[in-house]
């Protein structure tokens, strides 16, 4: 045996690859779960880390750039590697019915997870600032969705009420098992490339997501699966940045609806996972994002929701600090199908209608 | 080495999977490609195969059903999987531009590779019917949009036109290494469950897929690799079923527009593999559609679009005709996320709005 153990991995033929079961079943020994845990998958994970061109030769000093799609979860965000470890930890509680407080990812994701533990699922959002997709998704997948006036900080607020006030389990990012959940992206990013990236850069709502990746990397930095640690670039819009000025926004603006929060509850973690990663909190103009994120998509073919463009937006800006040679992963958190109003409010795309059948016409208004 | 091959695979740790590279580098063997083909790669393929659950105990017999959530690709659609090898081979050729005509689900998927293999698109879709989600890929991702006054059928036929007078290369479905790459979807199959499964539930349009399918289970059975073959079960919309009806339909109509076609092209192909797996093609109505995409979303924590739940619908209309203890596969061929209006306007969901931002009314309208 001790002979085999040592043998190049011979059976490892170039088509022969594992069937993804979910990130529980696949990093089971790194999270908080027993043979008792009921595992409630959509088989989350396993998101393609794909290497960017363009936006690599616009930024030079020979960079390599790989962005983290994780709007390919099964509800298109990275909230689904919290919600599976959220709602199984429920489920083994017994619990019948979880709540929330969204920009809409994060119900999106409770309501589909509780559905396929056969839990009932409370989202609430502000009202008129959640985007089209992500407000049909909590619909189909049957969540009670309750449009407040008021923003998400004020959501937040009710929900951590009314779990303290009545048996139903909170699953906002204060929920532990959400960041327990998370972290598994950056073993996946490890597993990917073989070593942690130099920069990792992250968009910043509640600051739950930067906190998981960093608890990730440490974890595996600790279990010698990579031999240095990321500097954590979070980033932040403009009109919402709470953590990059210190201070409580009040009244949050910002297109990227997904990071519109102006009291992010994990504040103190973000803090501390600056401090310790020696990185850097940096705010971006919409504008900034909107051109990320027309970038992205007609240059790499990606289509990531505007709050996940944040991440290439700081990137760009941040450029001239870059060390050469380095390698960087963007996280993008959501899938552009999520707001398919901001796509076409915003893209350089040439667009002819009301055409005729014809042949000839198409191939004048094609320009042959 | 002999020995060696014949052990069990001692290496293989619960915890250890292989990085996905996209299908061509998976498959590569069984894919006409060379070591000469550039690959154009947003890592697609290796999606989801979800068990269900609600649905099982509908249908009885103890059977098993399995969904093929290939919603889940770069794109949001199966046409990520032909478009890979489609145009890999072009770059290969040299190719600067591209064509096709489409519901919306090529034109995102073909403006997407393009863009990612340095080349220009075109796209041609049915004016107004072209759910909002494809319409923003396809601006999003850089394509040339042209909508013209007609339908996909007609497009095709322009299209098709063009690409025979121009030095423009075609990427709809009668391009034959779209069928070689949509084929991976029968042998991911085969890897996860370890055999073929009985009956092979997938929507038809064009025809494209069956006929990929089939390719795929004949060439996993040939190999050895399966020990039988699946009936191939298609299912049209009853407004738009030339293949249930073998005949053309002028003007097609139906709420699943990615299947709104009226003369396939794959037709002849489509018929072939009717009788050599011994399947069935039958119509679905729109509300048995609908009834089937809103029962995925709210007990199976799935969300696909109109089109792709034909196939579900399908199997509960043939529920009758399930041999006991069955194992079946249903295709979901695109993302939920596509057609948001569809979602927003069917759904048994709670959605109250414009509710006071204090706990005491938000505890009163969840009931407690």
């Amino acid at each position: 045996m001790s002979i085999l153990k040592r043998l190049p991995r011979i059976f490892d033929r170039s088509h022969e690859y594992k069937h993804w079961p979910g990130l529980i079943k696949a990093y089971k020994k790194w999270l908080p779960v027993t043979d008792k845990t009921p595992i409630i998958t959509l088989q989350e994970g396993a998101t393609p880390l794909i290497p960017l061109k363009s936006i690599n030769e616009l930024i030079g000093k020979n960079v390599k750039i790989f962005v983290k799609y994780d709007g390919l979860n099964p509800t298109g965000s990275f909230k689904d590697r919290g919600m599976t470890m959220a709602i199984s930890k429920a489920k083994e509680d017994n619990c019948e019915a979880v709540i929330c407080a969204s920009t809409g990812n994060t119900s999106a994701s409770a309501a589909a997870y509780a559905k396929r533990g056969g839990m009932k699922s409370f989202v609430l959002i502000p009202d008129g600032y959640v985007a089209q997709g992500k407000l049909a998704q909590a619909l189909v997948y049957g969540a009670e969705v309750l449009a407040i006036k008021g923003n998400f900080d004020k959501a937040l607020n009710i929900v951590q009420e009314l779990s303290n006030r009545y048996p139903i389990t909170l699953v906002n990012s204060v929920n532990p098992y959400r960041i327990q959940g998370q972290k598994t992206a950056a073993f996946e990013i490890i597993d990917s490339i073989g070593e942690a990236p130099d920069w990792l850069c992250i968009p910043m709502g509640n600051a739950g997501n930067i906190t998981a990746y960093w608890m990730g990397f440490e974890e595996y930095y600790k279990a010698g699966k990579s031999k240095k640690l990321p500097k954590m670039m979070g980033f932040q819009a403009i009109g919402s940045a709470p953590l990059v000025f210190n201070k409580t926004i009040e009244n949050p603006e910002t297109i990227a609806t997904a990071i519109r929060i102006g009291n992010p509850v994990n504040k103190e973690k973000a803090f501390i996972v600056k401090g310790k990663s020696k990185g850097k909190f940096t705010a971006v103009t919409d504008k900034e994002i909107i051109d990320a994120y027309k970038l992205l998509g007609k240059e790499e073919g990606i289509f990531c929701e505007p709050a996940s463009a944040a991440s290439i937006a700081g990137l760009i800006k941040l450029k001239e600090e870059i060390p050469p040679n380095s390698t960087i992963v963007c996280v993008l958190t959501g899938n552009g199908l999520k707001d398919p109003d901001c796509a076409i409010n915003n893209n350089d795309a040439s667009f002819k209608n009301n055409l005729e059948p014809n042949s000839d016409e198409i191939a004048k208004a094609i320009g042959f």
